[in-house]
């Protein structure tokens, strides 16, 4: 009866990935027994460390044949976004339930190619965009959800960090279009998308631009400099399709600040803010108070009645950055077997692809760009 | 020796400069004698109110016989945007020196007509954005001046109120586009955008969606509804001359949000955050503090080495809102009779006219449209 | 009809008291007509550098002959502490109304005789503790009794300077005991308890600690160092006559707080929290919000159903420090030719008084001590 | 070379602790290897339950018996406090290195005791208050040992809780005197003193109150009601060997805490303040900060140069409270087999101890008492 899990990928998400699987039994009682079989990489010795590291059964460096086990239920693909799609290809064909990190793909093309595939093949599949599962802003998606907020008429969301400000950074993958499809508008600017989408719904046109601040680098090697080839910042305008207006922006150049991602909503009964620096807390308005006790509200979103409440520490302990994985983890693992479907999926990555797409051709062209 | 005040408007403006006039004198001891010599309006009863509520010698109704008199030398006009025009051409024929309550005019042909005159007449004007002589916002404007924010990448400012939510608001003029020229982007947008030509310098080209949500409303007289031809909410992508990229934002139907007008600025050496809900504060992030100590401070602006400091209270008392009107007013009248200029003047309105205008341009359009 | 006033003291109190006559009848209109008939000082040229500058009919330095003008009807006190009794004496003999500034004196014998001298005469009187009439203030007063916060537990309040860490600052005569009477307990101690009461009721018993960081500092005359015979700090554990415990505390060594009064109440149905140096802030809590929505609300208490709203600028648009002096002013001449009393007055001085003389004693005999 | 540990205690602390075991290794890849060998609990299902929720490899309900075990190196005790020193006692004497969790004893003769045991078995000993190792509060410890605070002359310390507000609430064994030894003061109050001990030094003595609120809770086993014998809140007035002053306060009955324990010290270089609920932040005022841009700094401690740096996420990803107990586990077994001893200890226990029973003499006896 238990999941026996295979994780490929040993960086930073194989790491995020594999604390969430050893955590869920732990916390979620509910949970299905989870086994981490396997992780995969490319390199012997990393990659068993990395299974020493972060508690699995054996290492491989064989990824199809890995996917090929029978003794393997659920496949979850940490590796780099231009991977991803024959991975998930692959997993699909064996008839693995898929767990796949964001981006779903580096192209609209292949994301829509790993969607057919999970269609045709039956399978669950799972879009890794943990922050849908902070308490904080599941809490946001159920005050919408009850109307707590009313008709939503406003959207703002940024994603703000600051480690490319120095010129003497190297030109590292992260700036190459080749290798990583694009800067701050895929790495960070997908998050906050997929945050609109999931709060707000679909999104009908964009307009944008991008600027990428230091054109040339220092090339790894020592050999001089290349040029920049991805953004390092971008802005958007945005139109969703209920009628709401908003911004999107992201940027590597924000001073101070390391890894802000935050949104505010506003809608006829009320607002919300989020900051995934602050994470534990929601502020709220509602229209609906005291007149003279009207204010915005900071709920920290830690006690038991808060979603994933009460599965962690006693009301008013802080979780952190990781735990949204295990919540991601514990949704899509309840899923198997049962007849329910979860989000997000590789609809929500192609649909989120077509967004970043739509960004990069309105900055391109200089005029709005419908989605899709 | 004293200088004698005209002021042309009886509402929320003229009650806000008429308290500049009473307390420069008072907390300014190298300020120029002010006298408050007449107040003009159109209702006689309601002039006479004003005279007597806001402490000015005289009431008139006759604004060209006032505009004549030779005892005046300042003529402060703060009616309506569509009154600007005539009044300001005026003064300026009879060698006034101006100050006009923003927006300078409706229109950048009316703008353009006034910057001519007062140049042509060779008198002092200012244009009243008041919010660039709140403390914190000199104070910004300060360290970027001295270059403690290094080369500037990012300007995003966004002016949220929420008092037109309700549907059962009747029609104001302020939903009329005859009356008001625009809605949120004129009333709101005006403001912010003035501050990031301030603190960033001129905007090159914008992007931009506007949006009116609650599309009719009912009539002042009772009359079943009428459309309302403004927008209630837009945003805009920016770029700057000087390289810098941004978004601007406005809104009246931000829930919870009385008075927001906030703006975040980051360059290479630092950054600063502006609310205008909490004026006496900016915060300020510095790249030069130790690693380990590095954060976002919160400088209380209320002490005498910070802008307009040391003229109200010991340190640390904070100030309101109508303070910087006292500034504004104090700035310029230590102009008069030098040779020194104070911004923003007449042609800072015509170029903040200039970016609503693009700003119009580009949503209509959905294309990106250049300033000027 | 007009109340005809006499101020008596020409620094920052007399600065601040002045800002609020010439402010109340421009702002609320109801209220009686004031005259700023004469301001009173020592030093001849002080006087009438300050009934320029603060905007009084006359100057004068012979404060006996003022108190006896049949032409004033209000005297108000805003000299150093230990002038207070003789003049308000001598103001309650010629039947005047009285403001004082806090404290009432610098001993309660003095206080009880200016109580028993106002009585006797039948004058209205008001203790100027201005803070009771910060809106904030003013709301969680309202929150209190509508029974919003229901029984309370819990005040903790902190005043917090630093103005007096350097060693080389030399002793003033804030640091002398003879001319101040103590250090921060009565300068910003009296200013909390006094919140204290207003807000929770009577406090029965005391215990606490004083401490003199700095004992000796340069004399003012440059002969050497003097000892300094006031406390820099003090704290107390206090239990209200009603049930509820708090601290008290007070310095002028906490590096960084310029003007922090702050305080914290908590009761069985809700929290509040005020700091000065946000003064347009009141934070609450409520217990009979949605368990899910629970959180301490900001309330910006700028909007016209907040105390005193409506009178200043729309909605959302701060005040400052000194608009407390005016809402004061205004409720007692409010109270004038009324059989209303307002407070605080003369006995809450007393009482004020008996506390700090607790403290005092408690710090000295190192037990608990009961006030009165 | 693997540390093998046994662990007594199966609830909250049960849990806690097994997270640290269970993810130090994974995240400090200098640690030993830790064997998570057994788990003691009186229930044999419950032990057996929590063995397999925590990752115990064994079971055991006779807790004499693990302790004469010769394959455990460490043995933790989180059971009641009441049962804290028989089992430390017998640890000692089979030679077992020993982390017990806060408070050491209920008794200050048990905590003498337990220190002795420690020191003629000449075995390792901690005491886990783990909040000393919540990376803001080391951060503040490493600024002070820096002396970037400078002379310290305040600690102000509160730990707000609000579960036991309700009148319906029965009366669980932390209202028993008997069970728990006493209410805020021994569960709160304990962890605040430690922190001023840790950062400022040893308290010389103490002025107190005590307050029950609710002096009657219905009893567990529907019989009426039982008095409640501890204390429902305290507040003290502090003065430490060096000479600071401070405050410490905790209560059950703050509206809207959950879990504020928040302190801030003030001293002659700077200031910081801390709050559990914000436990990722660290505030700090430095007076050597240019004097136009002095503010307190909001430091986010997640940065690979702040304490614990780098083990978990990428800079500025968020830990949440759990962490703290691994970062203490981490240094301890760090510390065997080295000459090191790392704080707090079990002389730490004893004297925390003393404090609290200082604190309860000076509330009953209404005067100030030395400590120890």
């Amino acid at each position: 009866m238990a999941i026996r899990v295979a994780l490929f990928g040993t960086k930073f998400m194989g790491k995020a990935h594999s604390q969430a699987y050893r955590n869920v039994n732990k916390f979620f009682p509910d949970a299905p027994q989870i086994e981490m079989a396997v992780i995969v990489g490319r390199n012997p010795e990393e990659t068993e460390s990395a299974r020493s590291a972060f508690g699995w059964q054996e290492a491989s460096t064989d990824w199809k044949a890995v996917m090929a086990r029978k003794d393997i239920d659920l496949v979850d693909i940490a590796t780099p976004g231009h991977l991803h799609c024959a991975m998930a290809l692959e997993a699909a064909k064996q008839g693995k339930h898929i767990i796949c990190e964001k981006p779903l793909a580096n192209t609209t093309t292949e994301a829509g190619q790993m969607l057919d595939a999970v269609k045709a093949a039956g399978v669950k599949n799972f879009l890794m965009h943990n922050y849908r599962r902070v308490p904080a802003v599941s809490l946001a998606k159920r005050f919408i959800e009850d109307g707590r907020l009313g008709k939503i008429f406003h959207f703002r969301a940024r994603y703000l960090q600051d480690w490319a400000m120095s010129e003497d950074l190297p030109r590292l993958w992260r700036f190459d279009k080749e290798a990583s499809g694009s800067g701050a508008l895929g790495d960070l600017g997908a998050h906050i998308l997929d945050l609109g989408r999931y709060l707000c719904g679909e999104i009908r046109d964009v307009s944008a631009i991008t600027e990428t601040f230091i054109k040339e680098r220092p090339a790894l090697d020592g050999s001089g400099s290349q040029p920049v080839t991805v953004d390092d910042a971008f802005a958007a305008c945005i139109r969703f399709e209920q009628g709401a207006i908003g911004t999107l922006e992201a940027t590597r150049f924000a001073a101070g600040r390391k890894n802000q991602n935050t949104f505010e909503i506003n809608g006829s009964k009320g607002s919300v803010v989020f900051d995934l620096e602050d994470l534990n807390r929601l502020q709220y308005f509602s229209v609906d108070d005291d007149r003279d006790a009207q204010g915005f509200r900071t709920i920290i979103c830690c006690d038991d009645v808060h979603p994933y409440g009460g599965h962690w520490w006693p009301d008013g302990h802080i979780i952190g950055y990781e735990h949204s994985f295990t919540h991601s983890v514990y949704d899509f693992v309840m899923s198997l077997g049962s007849s329910t479907d979860v989000k997000p999926d590789f609809e929500d990555g192609v649909r989120n692809q077509q967004v970043l797409d739509a960004i990069e051709k309105a900055a391109a062209s200089r005029t709005w760009v419908g989605v899709g």
